[in-house]
């Protein structure tokens, strides 16, 4: 047997830690290793880096950057990205968090706001800059709300000379009634209430209508904020539309109970692009354990099928699902057990621990954690030049002009002891 | 007294291990300190993200992004760039290592060869994807080729399937007669050696006369190349002819024995950018730490000036320079002693790990080397994913196309055991 991975990425991605990468608290290299490394000790392995262009099911092939690559088996695992229910135009104001150039993204502006309140002029310029908008309550959004809220009361005390950092803004926006939405109604009363004990400014039952890069709209209020992030709403990935086959309404593609095309036994699809219906007509969750259960399941089925074996459907075990809140409250269910507080957050520390791909990351993430724990710290507190040199232009050029001159003299205010 | 820092990074950077950075081996928070964290405890300094637009030494004053910000002394510390030697087009093909954004690049280029090597179809663009240039065999150069040596012997041991990693070429050239010019002959010798026992080709008396997007052509000769580094010749950042002062040929910035413009004592030039001469006629050598002495007697002699005492010249002290060649061999001098081989490793070690900025990169960094060390992996092996599209675009356009279709149907290669 021979096996082709053929991925975009170079890295594999551990997802789960990623919003902590936009957020400044772990470095990239400790949540993606590099996939032929993984896959170094198995020899029918081929890791090759490419775009898809396009899936041929009837000639049983598919095309990379312009090269043809036959098969007898295709297992689509390619993921989903954010949706923006049509607003297309919001993208640019409102990154959302999907890939580590995303996390690279949200981790520049939430950074250079901090730098650019420094040299604000006026408080509505600097309250606009203070303020970081959510939208979105599930996992994503409150583990990004709780780390942002972290930053502003201990990360940056005592970092500026011309405001107290405290007096940051962080709203998360969220449509449905509650928080964590997925959750049991008690986790998430719970979360909310640690949230907002953290200084984060709750709006459920809020929809969001516009987005533009002075703020966001909600149907009844506008709330100026220089960063907004997305995460609200997933669409599948667009490898899924080149099957040709169905999909739901957030463009995943449905897959029969073997986990393959209704009309193609070759095809699987697995992890959160496959829309997977269980017995009781819920879909398997978006989750990293179902994704691991999936992708084994496909291997271990097309195993079964070429030795001649039955092959049973699959079957999702429910591993529970968890979700942090800053630096020592989680939000954990499995089946009926629901922990929050202290004890989630260590149950979270140590499965997130567990699963993270390669030793040398488990160690060092460990110490990182153990490091800003104490300290209040964040590690990876950097800005790229290009995105710093690009948003001062743009705060340049937003800047009003004195008459007759091209730079204007406003001397600088005083620093007071903020 | 009221300090205000001016930068265009939120960070300061630990430039004697960016080449680790630039090979995969640190991730680039473990070299790389937010500013404003460092100087958070000193209330009278006030830290601006800023560019640096104009210099009014009448009217004392500086212009950052359109804002005047006046001064009674300034101290430019702006630091270099790399020079083409008025070639300017070769940058594009052959980035130099000055900044985080220059290592990223560096790193994506140096992986992604990697990576579409595997895809080759031919071994003619195999063979150019597989041989790395370096140009100038100064310590940048130096360390890149060795590290970029280990890396095809040790770090992509097994990750290919259709080629050998051993068979990448690493080719180091120098216009001088021998590699380290600054350092002692019999140094120069002994890191020459190292090298070629690492599988680097060390080209000396060698001038690049062309760089292209093939490669680089020597005077009789052109080497196919993917990659080709920048590690030759330096240029005074721009702040530095801002000052209409005195510049050498290097754009550096001349300066009295105070460290002063020869016409303004208010205006300080330390660093890198300062063309400071010693008594024996020769200049300040541009290394770390002369950089912290300079930075250091600027703030002292100011100290002193406000108090009325007197203010004596700048005393260069040499605490002398090293260079690693690989996992285990370096070179240093001190005066008259020389090291070289484990012995100056361990040394280098000692003292890159002593002078790291922050408690946690110390820690993490020693661990992070002592597992590479150990397991010859590294731990940063991430590319971009914009970088990587790019590169996979350009590489898809530069294919040949079979007539009457848009994509060939070449089927890949039979994957050996490389």
């Amino acid at each position: 047997m021979r096996v082709t991975l053929v991925d975009r990425h170079n890295h594999h991605l551990f997802q789960p830690l990623l919003y902590q990468v936009a957020t400044a608290g772990l470095s990239a290299p400790e949540i993606a290793a590099p996939i032929r490394g993984i896959l170094r000790s198995h020899r029918n392995a081929t890791v090759l880096l490419g775009n898809v262009d396009a899936v041929d099911r009837q000639q049983r092939a598919i095309t990379v950057d312009g090269v043809r690559i036959e098969y007898d088996f295709l297992i689509v695992a390619a993921g989903v990205s954010h949706s923006y229910f049509g607003n297309d135009a919001w993208a640019e104001h409102a990154p959302g968090l999907k890939s580590l150039d995303d996390a690279f993204e949200i981790r520049d502006r939430v950074l250079l706001a901090w730098e650019l309140a420094e040299r604000a002029e006026s408080e509505s310029e600097r309250r606009g800059l203070l303020t970081f908008v959510v939208v979105g309550a599930g996992p994503t959004g409150v583990e990004l709300a709780g780390a942002l809220a972290e930053i502003a009361r201990h990360t940056m005390a005592k970092n500026f000379r011309r405001f107290d950092p405290r007096t940051a803004k962080i709203i998360l926006i969220e449509a449905g009634d509650r928080v964590l939405p997925s959750y049991h109604q008690r986790l998430s009363a719970k979360a909310e209430h640690a949230l907002r004990r953290l200084g984060v400014e709750v709006r459920t039952g809020s929809r969001v209508t516009d987005v533009d890069e002075a703020g966001v709209r909600l149907s009844d209020e506008f709330i100026p904020a220089a960063t907004v992030l997305w995460a609200a709403g997933i669409a599948g990935s667009g490898v899924g539309g080149m099957l040709g086959s169905t999909l739901d309404r957030a463009g995943r593609v449905c897959v029969d109970g073997m986990l393959n095309l209704a009309d193609d036994p070759q095809v699987f699809v697995v992890g959160d692009l496959a829309a997977s219906t269980q017995e009781d007509g819920t879909l398997v969750p978006g989750l990293a354990p179902a994704a691991i259960q999936m992708g084994r399941y496909a291997g271990r089925a097309i195993r079964r099928r070429l030795k001649g074996s039955e092959v049973r459907p699959f079957e999702y075990l429910d591993k529970g699902s968890m979700a942090t809140i800053g630096r020592s409250k989680a939000v954990a269910e499995a089946g009926r057990i629901r922990l929050s507080g202290g004890v989630a957050w260590l149950a979270w520390v140590f499965i997130h621990v567990l699963f993270l791909a390669g030793f040398r990351n488990r160690l060092v993430v460990l110490f990182d954690w153990a490091v800003a724990w104490i300290t209040f710290r964040r590690g990876a507190r950097v800005v790229s030049d290009g995105a710093a040199a690009r948003r001062l232009e743009q705060w340049r050029d937003s800047r009003p002009k004195l008459p007759g001159e091209g730079n204007r003299t406003s001397t600088l205010p005083e620093d007071g002891s903020a």
